[in-house]
């Protein structure tokens, strides 16, 4: 069976996902589609805006066969670190294709851009770039491959996104045959109205707005009915605010410093930033040219959810959902698995599974959901026969 | 002039507070009335009910002449911290007599039973006893003294507050003269309409249940004016509750077991109560033979605040408000203070003063009145003139 995979966070699933699903399906000739989807909490740093159960049975009707949750730890990352974990977990699930969306389209142009960017030439020069330089690591990589050459706009996000998909390919020789497709809307356009494509952060916009009818030609049907249903608040970088607030004026500095990316004095900016009263106005207090609003949020997360620079977390497969079809390819290839294959948590090594139960628990706890705080613990997979 | 102390919390300040501090001046013969208060968090371990602001307020309207804080430190501890700290600091006050309220009323009594206990015999049959029975702290020094003697029923709680005064007035050579109020009310009563003395519990029981009404002929009208006019929302441990389940689900136990009173690996009960839906539910699925309820509080506020075992903090004098004659008798002992006093925080050290600072952050911070976060470092004290 032919398997194709896909790197998705469905924050929330639009019509342009589920057209990225289809095209997917037919340009790779697939039989099977494997999605690597972000959790409970997403890649810019924030909760996503309804639960990753949720977010599954999304991925399954729109025709994915397998769903694993990138695990935490990687998913609320940088670029590189978040596309490396990706590809490892396609990689171990003998996925023959990538096909991924970027603002360029053309998957020739990653794969000659991943051949240079793999270079120690080229990982010289980054070195360099940021040791002469205050520029954030994404800056400094997008200045010193636009300095190497001009075949890829790598300022735009999701062709630096996939250019970290065919960097990890290369690297990791995970051997996955790559294709991409064209995005045809600006990514950052917040105004949903112009055409049936909206992006994920413009809907996210107006669902935070309580505006759902205005969403409802850009998504798929089952998507807008479940969101007239879903019973818990939607969350936000805003959410979680209010815990990031008190952590920063309660936690001394020898407690900041040891989370994950945390560097540089960052503790400081964001702990006087924690006098703000909206995470708006936090954000805005931390933002640099050095620190982009996505690395900012990012750190505020993985001091929430206390990701320390010690943990030396593994990456696994943690299946949250199958067809039938899925279930079958699955039952094929499982002998030869290499990572460790998590369907039940309670099931799971502790150390293995622990931040992505303690990403559920908090995620449930910004919900106000707490009822549900130790579902995450016995959860199973989500079958969609 | 003669000074006459009182330790309080005002948690709220009712008519028996207000004949206390009557028969206090008048029993002692007091030109001066100075009250050591908790501030923002007291000591059953739980935020005050209103800002310690609003209560120095109370203070002054009913007669005190200065206001100190007690170090929240030393506020939220078991009593024989509290008495011993607040002994303290009426001492280097310069204050001739300490006057209490107990189940027992009789000070001689008091004097007698702090001299067996501070006997080297007593503190051997208390650490003996500790050894031998699993029996908390509060327990064990109830126990061991019933079997030395019956002259003061411990098992009352204004009476062993009021030997940990004695106790400590004897320890430190403080040489107040010591003079009881016999407390006419049951303490444990919750039922607040039996006359106009009503405990602070049940006080703040109907504060809580939003019957401001029903508190009306048990508190003096200004506190009653101004319970009416308090715009943000009343506190309790409730209140503190998100915070410290955001805090034992995401916090290491490396990081819980650096706190004051986490021993014995109390830190795995508090995080498995986390998931407990609320705060009661989490009390009593903490609080055993061992660890009373309010031993269980104050260990979760030590958690919400972070005071460490490695933290050594220092009594100071912080000042939070005056009458004339109050002001007048400070500038006569200003010059002869060993402890440090504090009217303004921003000109103190800030070594000194961060755990207060702290406190009261929270304090704003769970009122979800943070446009004050930043106010209690600028603060100075009230002026009652």
């Amino acid at each position: 069976m032919r398997a194709t995979g896909i790197i998705v966070e469905y924050n929330p699933l639009h019509n342009g996902h589920l057209y990225h699903l289809q095209e997917a399906r037919k340009q790779t000739n697939a039989d099977i589609i494997i999605a690597i989807m972000s959790g409970s909490f997403v890649q810019r740093g924030e909760p996503a805006i309804v639960s990753k159960e949720l977010r599954t049975k999304w991925a399954l009707e729109a025709g994915c066969d397998l769903v694993f949750e990138l695990p935490v730890r990687f998913a609320v990352q940088q670029a590189d670190i978040f596309a490396s974990a990706a590809i490892e977990l396609l990689k171990d699930l003998k996925t023959n294709a990538l096909f991924f969306g970027s603002e360029n389209g053309d998957a020739t142009k990653f794969r000659i851009v991943a051949k240079l960017a793999a270079s120690p030439l080229f990982e010289e020069a980054l070195r360099r770039m940021l040791t002469e330089k205050k520029l954030s690591y994404g800056e400094a990589y997008t200045e010193t491959l636009t300095s190497f050459t001009n075949e890829l706009d790598v300022t735009k996000p999701n062709n630096i996104l996939g250019l970290h998909y065919a960097l990890a390919n290369e690297k990791q020789e995970a051997g996955l045959k790559l294709y991409s497709l064209k995005r045809t809307n600006n990514y950052h356009a917040t105004n949903a109205h112009s055409n049936d494509f909206a992006s994920a952060t413009a809907l996210r916009k107006l669902l935070l707005e309580n505006n759902l009818p205005a969403i409802k030609t850009k998504v798929p049907g089952f998507v807008y009915t479940s969101l007239e249903n879903y019973q818990t608040p939607l969350l936000s970088f805003s959410s979680a605010y209010p815990y990031l607030r008190y952590r920063l004026l309660s936690d001394r500095n020898e407690s900041l410093t040891v989370i994950n990316s945390v560097t540089e004095g960052i503790e400081n900016r964001l702990r006087r930033a924690a006098f703000e009263e909206t995470a708006e106005d936090f954000l805005r207090a931390t933002t640099t040219k050095r620190y982009s609003t996505s690395r900012v949020r990012r750190t505020a997360m993985q001091i929430l959810l206390q990701f320390q620079k010690k943990d030396q977390p593994e990456n696994h497969l943690r299946l949250l959902g199958m067809t039938k079809q899925g279930q079958a390819y699955l039952s094929t290839i499982k002998k030869e698995l290499s990572l460790p294959l998590v369907s039940t948590p309670s099931k799971a090594s502790q150390e293995l599974i622990q931040y992505d139960i303690q990403a559920s628990r908090l995620y449930h706890l910004l919900e106000g959901n707490t009822a549900q705080l130790d579902a995450p613990f016995s959860a199973r997979p989500l079958l969609y026969f």
